[in-house]
């Protein structure tokens, strides 16, 4: 068969641009291992994991602004969770089926060359395509760790994917790793009353967040139990339900905790498809690499989402997919850029951290001076409602023109607000405009004019 | 004594104006007769009423999606009302302390001439004050019909004024009255059980927004008990906590409902203070003529909030302060001008409708014509998650420059989606530049992006 | 043969969009009966009519900055013109010949259906093409009246045509036609020494702009002897060179001019293709009916240029078919809209009036308030340096927003400032943004900033 | 007598913030020891110098497009300039006379400490004046080199200072300095017949613009005669109007050049007000050191203009002019800020070369990825219709979000086409944006959109 674009991948970075291009009529090839769409981020990453955290953080702030007792069962907040990824799956597949010139197939892709694939299906047939255009949004999988014992270890994919058999909540988790998996992890467990420990090899939580500064408010805020400088050397079974993890500490000597569970929370890395190197394509440490219009170093192949490590977030991914999709519409030539730079992230700890842009410590580097402006989360009306009041809002103005190039929060609703935020760093607005604007009373978001409004 | 700036009134109109004043160094005076800063806002207004609307809505909430009965007492949720108010009036005086310039007084201010004014505080005393400029922000109050039996009704301040008697729920409630109050107040109380029965003069709901299709959507998923075209005419105590409330048909006859409570919500109307018409200010219906600076036909006079009508929300009123402020600080030269048309509406309703910019009815009087694209929030991830899925997105883009220029919304979050495309339509965004911009997953807002790609 | 796109006509509604498609390696065939690229605006239109302007207009500036006497002999003016066309002539060969799917034919095209056209070229062949889109850019020509005598008229056409034999000037010359045509004429040959004399049969003249008070603001300047309400009814030929205008006046009565010549400046009307009214297509007065995608009511057929009558100016035809490229590269999918509305508009009078946006006369009937800020250009130091002092420009704000809605210009450099302000226009920019530029100084530009200033 | 402002210098630092001050009823004294408003620039910088290159560059273009020798006297040019001169002079005392508040006296003022300056009038009287607030805006003056011989040279002063007794051209110039001034000098006389000669001490030209490739590409355009690495150390006079110029070589020798006149164009350096140094205000070697508020280092003290040495431009001097008016109307509090990073900046050389904004040189130090688009001059129709063909525009975007971040042109208009890109950089529009745009055709404007359409 001939088609004009082969998608490989069906997670965020695949579906959104075939159904693009699919709704301009080209002729679309999909194929995904998991034979759904939504890729990890669905079947076991983004959606349930924050299904699972706004249950428990509903009962907890109920508890808290109510002064009501609230009997949480976990296997009840699973099934919440199955629920939702059920009826996303659902809807997929009827957004799917409006698409005519849109073929799906449950399998893997083999990359014969830049423009002939093979399909690789569940029931063993190989299907072979050839394309003008090809996407490859294979996504990311969670990186093993080659540590002795690591067959104990619970993933994230145990914990939170589709139907899992971890509904049971343990007394304790020690968990590896103080990345954002390992922090939100601990963080919405502690809730259901589960004692968390987080053992991390470096100095430092969230390494690819740079200002240090950021990470420990945070962290003074989460007030999570961290050893830091201590990679864990090996985990043993004592017996059912109960582990030894071991870690050598910064002098050198092992220690020792024992849990009812362990959660590796090593990270995540690129899935690159079988015949990628083989064609030639450039792929660095991170994922296949890409400029800014998704294009890889072949001229008619294009990487986006996680499997290109340029943003790891599913609206990044989606945002790559259109771009790639207008990009092959304009038969390759740039039409569509994406602004990396622009895209917010947050971590879903209670309470969130999010930002966007560009931070203190990269203005440093490149040499712009900045104002900034801070809010302190005690003061504002809605986190006062929500009972949530702890953090801190710091918008980051470009001295001179005054232009917002970044921010970050922490606190409730961050993940909404960097949003507007994120807005305005994208297309350059400034502290006057911020301050001119009058957001809606009470929204959390009211707090950005606020802000604005001290620096100028 | 000699001031720079009087301000009357110390709500959101006043005190965030002469804050800003006093920070830089004026002398102003400042006085209220509730002897507190924030207002009916934060006295009996949307502070406390989104307070018990939370406390209630996430109950509701977490009964939904984690099957789980809460036994939440309506004295305790009033309690938590009372606790958020409290807190903010203690804010509200510490922040008040750091003005070395800023006088306040609990009293009644009585324009003398346009440079003098009385303050008659509540020990009896009566001080003159000459000032350079003024600032009206005397707010708004309950409209009072001249109604049979009106002293048998609640009104909002009964229901939700600091430290209210009314803390046991009534079995059922008539609510006269299907503006955005009686709306709001039969949302709420619903959810706790509370039987509701709105009676409306006119012929339909939500009379100040134009667009009777959003009106009407906003109906169809509220389902509220509503009748249309009865005007009632009396109320009457028939024993304790037991009324008849008589009102007339289209056909002219009479028709009553019994009940326990009655709930009167038929609007506000501007406080025009003692003097202001002796000394010439031009007054209309909806309160004192002001331009977009704020000024008004007095040149040292400003009006700001609820007391000039353009827009009786809190957060206008907060913008139009600091104008006003903007504006004397120039010495009434015209520096800073208040665009009501981009300030965000929200119904608090359950769900909640949020608005913003040009309505498509506004669109067609103007002649601009549109391109309107919509989202339907049973599809939205987020919505799903808190299992709050009924509602719309409609953008509305004008044809050609497919700069955004209105938005409207029903659904979970409406009031925090609504500022990011508030600030869309107040800095003349487009299609392209929201559909190029990533929001964060999961979050309400990310339909934002999904929408706009709809239509370029 | 098969195509892509079929593109009727080779201006600049049709060679733009064309070499962007080509660029993207889709197979395009173009014709234009005249063999050259460029259409009217190069072949008879805006270049060469500038380029004279600017010769005649740069020895009269000349004579009155310097005080020196310049002998301009008309026929080199003419040569001037002749040398600048065929320059682009040549150069638009070279760029063209770098596309490699780009087909170019001299000859008419009939549509035979939508996906069919026949191609008849200059050497009587008939070339018929299958195609999946087309875009119609046929152009615009001179309306000619039915006047008795109309053969003794000269048009535009034949003053500025390429290798014209017009290359001695008349003494006298009677304009029929106070649109910007006739407008242009009369200012530039004025400078020549020619005695000019419009006659206009409508009681104004630049009859398509709506704001009056403008035209009379430009004509009070311009100090033309214009005679309205005049209908001319024959044109009669006394001898070689000698003419005899006849016009019905007011009371009816008929009276004459005697002339050296006579030109007919009636507008231009377009050119709509053989076949298009066959195939069904929408045609209006002012041209083939679009959306502002430029797709007509046959879903793959484009219209773009004066042929739709949009805005029938050489830029914004360029723009247009672009757009139309950009859609059709997405399948038809709308992903490019023209704003036609921030096209800006110049008369080529000296000085020139340019304009942009929303005009008074439009803002009133659409209920949008306005500020006005307005400069005396006798007070522009690059005004004075050039020595052109007379004119104005104006600044049109909403009020509320102080969004830049619009904005015109008399004066000298009217079209390099008006893109400026355009871009304002079109993207939304405000007072405070424009107050807060500084444009370099001394260039006319910086009275933008200096007249934003005075309203913020 | 006490002061709301004190403005020291009447330049464009000085009056346009005075001007505000006063239509804001403050009460301002500004002096200036020239008793005339505009400052240098339009005593003999700016004004003068373009108003001579403006009449020399009109006859110079007249003669290549029509062919006309042009007998233009320098000494009508020098009157055209006088004339020009007190055209101004005249309109700034009319508009001075409409501010009752303003006092401006003839003079030089000493400050004696933050809030007591004296004022030195021409008529040798003393007066003491009180302020709040000041703003130095002291300008700058032509550096002095310790040369032997330096009172041989001629000045910019001297050759366009008002009434200037330099009106006969020599047959030759020696021009001692390769900055803006030197290069604009020598690129106008030339035109006039003029043999001109550059000797610069280091081995570049225009040193404050860092982008080696921008001057090199002027150079190769300009094609003028230039040493560099050549320090001039003396200048002997051999008799009137013949004069040598001593400079070594690389190599250490002497070498002479003869010559009729010797230009000194040495740059300029910030006047410094008595007094200055003694209230203690940070200085640096370029101006006194202020904020983008113009604050220095003493709270009630702005400095603004070529006194502070941030952008040495009247435009820009005019917008620092008005924040610091801006900023003392709001008590000091930082209300407004300038964005000296985006002041386009112009050598009026011929053809002229302009920027704006971040250039790769900067981009690269700061990290920032670049796409860069390109427009040869030699293509453009408004450069052809000029008969001005040579230059270049160049277009920087950020790799990502495309917004324009710098911009440079050499050629015909560029003092023009900068303000539109200027604007653009300085509130974020990207690649899409201009792309989108339609400049009017012709304008020489129009390459704008034609370049960013290049990449997107």
């Amino acid at each position: 068969m001939k088609y004009d674009v082969v998608v490989i991948g069906a997670g965020g970075a695949g579906y959104h641009g075939a159904f693009r291009l699919a709704k301009a009529k080209y002729n679309v090839l999909m194929a995904d291992p998991k034979g759904e769409l939504g890729g990890n981020c669905l079947y076991s990453g983004c959606v349930p994991s924050k299904t699972v955290r706004e249950v428990i953080q509903t009962a907890w702030r109920l508890t808290n602004i109510a002064n009501v007792k609230i009997p949480l069962d976990f296997s009840t907040v699973q099934d919440r969770k199955d629920y939702v990824q059920e009826l996303r799956f659902k809807q997929h597949k009827r957004n799917m089926s409006q698409y005519e010139t849109l073929t799906f197939y449950k399998g893997y892709v083999k990359i014969k060359d830049p423009t002939h694939v093979i399909v690789k299906t569940d029931e063993g047939k190989e299907i072979e395509a050839e394309t003008r255009y090809m996407i490859i949004a294979s996504g990311a999988e969670t990186a093993k760790l080659r540590l002795p014992g690591v067959e104990y270890c619970l993933t994230s994919d145990d914990i939170f994917g589709y139907k899992t058999s971890f509904r049971k909540l343990p007394q304790d988790m020690v968990i590896i790793g103080a990345g954002y998996i390992g922090l939100e992890i601990a963080s919405i467990f502690r809730l259901m009353g589960v004692q968390t420990h987080i053992i991390e090899m470096l100095d430092r939580a969230l390494i690819t967040l740079e200002d240090q500064d950021i990470v420990n408010t945070l962290l003074s805020i989460l007030k999570l139990n961290i050893k830091f400088n201590s990679p864990v050397t090996e985990v043993k079974k004592i017996k059912d339900d109960e582990y030894e993890v071991i870690y050598s500490t910064k002098d050198g000597s092992k220690k020792s905790i024992f849990t009812n569970s362990v959660v590796l929370a090593a990270g995540r890395r690129p899935v690159i498809p079988e015949g990628a190197r083989e064609i030639g394509l450039s792929i660095s440490k991170t994922g296949i690499v890409v400029d800014e219009t998704m294009k890889t170093n072949i001229p008619n192949v294009f990487a986006t989402g996680d499997a290109n490590g340029l943003a790891p977030y599913y609206h990044a991914a989606v945002r790559m997919s259109i771009a790639a999709a207008n990009n092959i519409m304009a038969n390759g030539m740039p039409v569509d850029y994406v602004d990396v730079k622009s895209i917010p992230v947050t971590i879903y700890t209670i309470p969130s951290l999010s930002y966007v842009g560009i931070l203190p410590s990269k203005a440093r580097k490149m040499g712009i001076e900045i104002v900034e402006a801070e809010y302190n989360m005690e003061e504002d009306v809605s986190a006062q409602i929500y009972g949530q009041k702890e953090g801190v809002l710091k918008l980051i103005f470009e001295r001179g023109s005054m232009r917002l190039i970044g921010a970050w929060m922490i606190g409730v609703h961050s993940q909404y607000l960097i949003n507007e935020l994120g807005l305005a760093v994208a297309y350059g607005l400034n502290a006057k405009q911020l301050a001119s604007f009058a957001e809606q009373h009470p929204s959390t978001n009211e707090i950005i004019s606020y802000t604005a409004r001290k620096v100028i």
